[in-house]
């Protein structure tokens, strides 16, 4: 199951080579076995274990990998303070389905003369690429390269991270990467909050206010599904939200679901996305139109 | 020795689309056959039925691929009238160890909704890079999708582009991609004039000036090797090149061989490259130090 893994910790097989990772993809492939891969930036929670869920239903072997990548958080944003626990995460993967832990050191993935970048184009410029400027291009170069080192078949992104997930399928299929992107349904809360690494930062106070954000998404989607112009519901929600306590709103939208440009009328599958900070937090979410 | 393909043309296999590709290539693959790329945009001379020899000298099939990348033109360019001449093409390649041809149209390399841009950084900026803005990501992003189209162990590359191998190496390295690149001497006329399908627009005036560029690199890299100063000997260069008879020099610079980045003394492999113009034609052309 772990063929030439070069170490395990906390009951997984981890490897942190590109090399090693490599030998073991090659010894599963000889015996026939489709690969799996559920890139993260661990701090691992029930919304990560439900992207190995289902790469474990749609693929024999899955791997997860763990790299917290400086390229895609911009010089004042949380790069060092992201939390780091490799061991709890170890754990939870060893309890999961997981067969392999990858979590490469920073010069593995960045080496000497380290230049390339990918772009998704347009589609990374507005909503968060509007307000994290370089974040995508970080996240695309970084998924391109974790799907070159796994040449995995399949490769599962969580819907919470929305622009991403429409990103990385854009990207896989421009350059004609020969895998397959399954996003994977937002889990969160009892009271609605999305799961995230980052709720961890959020003061008792914040926490409180937090699941406001899914609500009003899920309001906003509401009113345009019951007739009312998308514009006027997007200023409706943006307001609703200062209103249950966010001290600043990016912004929400309301978006083709493909393409991410703004949404003029139904017809098309639409997506109603936001972005608001609880003091120094910024919290995402979506729903679905 | 061509399973599966669509058509002949000139007594050569061809294929126009991703799919088709991989199931020739899957085929190869299941017989255990090694595979090698010679990316072109045809109007084939002997200098690319060398990389095609040098293909197959390396791998047990070979596939050359044409395709005029409108991305890699800027407006003012020759894309309009850079030579396409197909039927030519495939009975050179059909003579040759070609095992298949790779001919897409323009709508299976750029679907709609196409916006993703491979881009190698610094390494692209200098030399042809800063008179030709955009050529490089143009470049990068093609030889990206050939290179996941075909899947291929290898792929050849003249020399003769010499900044566009180095970027070809770098992108491949960067992301990671599982494939081997091979840089090909460029094949020279016999009074020194480098291949090239650009010669084509040369007047016959124009074609007794060109070899000058070849002669006058290599002497730049004589001096340079007998203790000669760098700025200086590229200056005399670019003055001699004036005085052969070119309308406009671009550059003509030394470089370190692997990062293009300017040399200041020697110890480390070098490169003497140039850009310049005879009316209307481009000539680039390189040397080693």
């Amino acid at each position: 199951m772990e063929p030439d893994a070069e170490d395990r910790i906390g009951g997984i097989a981890v490897v942190r080579s590109v090399a090693a990772l490599r030998r073991v993809v090659a010894g599963w492939r000889q015996a026939g076995r489709s690969v799996a891969l559920v890139p993260t930036m661990g701090a691992l929670h029930a919304g990560h274990l439900a992207l190995v869920a289902r790469a474990a239903a749609l693929a024999d072997r899955v791997i997860a990998s763990i790299f917290v990548n400086p390229t895609q958080f911009a010089p004042h944003e949380d790069f060092a303070r992201y939390p780091r626990e490799e061991a709890t995460d170890a754990a939870k993967l060893a309890a999961s389905r997981c067969d392999l832990l990858y979590a490469p050191p920073l010069e593995e993935m960045y080496p000497a003369n380290f230049t390339t970048t990918v772009s998704a184009g347009a589609i990374a410029e507005g909503l968060c690429g509007r307000f994290r400027p370089g974040h995508f291009a970080g996240v695309a170069t970084v998924v391109a390269k974790l799907l070159q080192q796994s040449r995995c078949d399949l490769a599962c992104f969580g819907e919470k991270d929305y622009q991403q997930l429409q990103i990385v399928r854009r990207v896989a299929r421009d350059l004609d990467m020969p895998v397959r992107i399954e996003g994977v349904a937002t889990v969160r809360e009892a009271d609605g909050l999305a799961l995230s690494s980052r709720n961890a930062y959020l003061s008792p106070a914040e926490r409180k206010v937090a699941p406001a954000l899914h609500r009003v998404l899920s309001e906003t989607a509401a009113r345009i599904i019951r007739g009312e112009a998308v514009a006027a519901s997007a200023a409706a929600g943006a307001a609703a939200l200062a209103e249950a306590g966010f001290t600043k709103v990016d912004y929400l939208e309301i978006c083709d679901a493909e393409t991410l440009t703004p949404l003029q009328q139904l017809g098309r599958p639409g997506r109603v996305l936001a972005a608001a900070w609880l003091g120094r937090t910024r919290l995402i979410d979506n729903v679905p139109l």
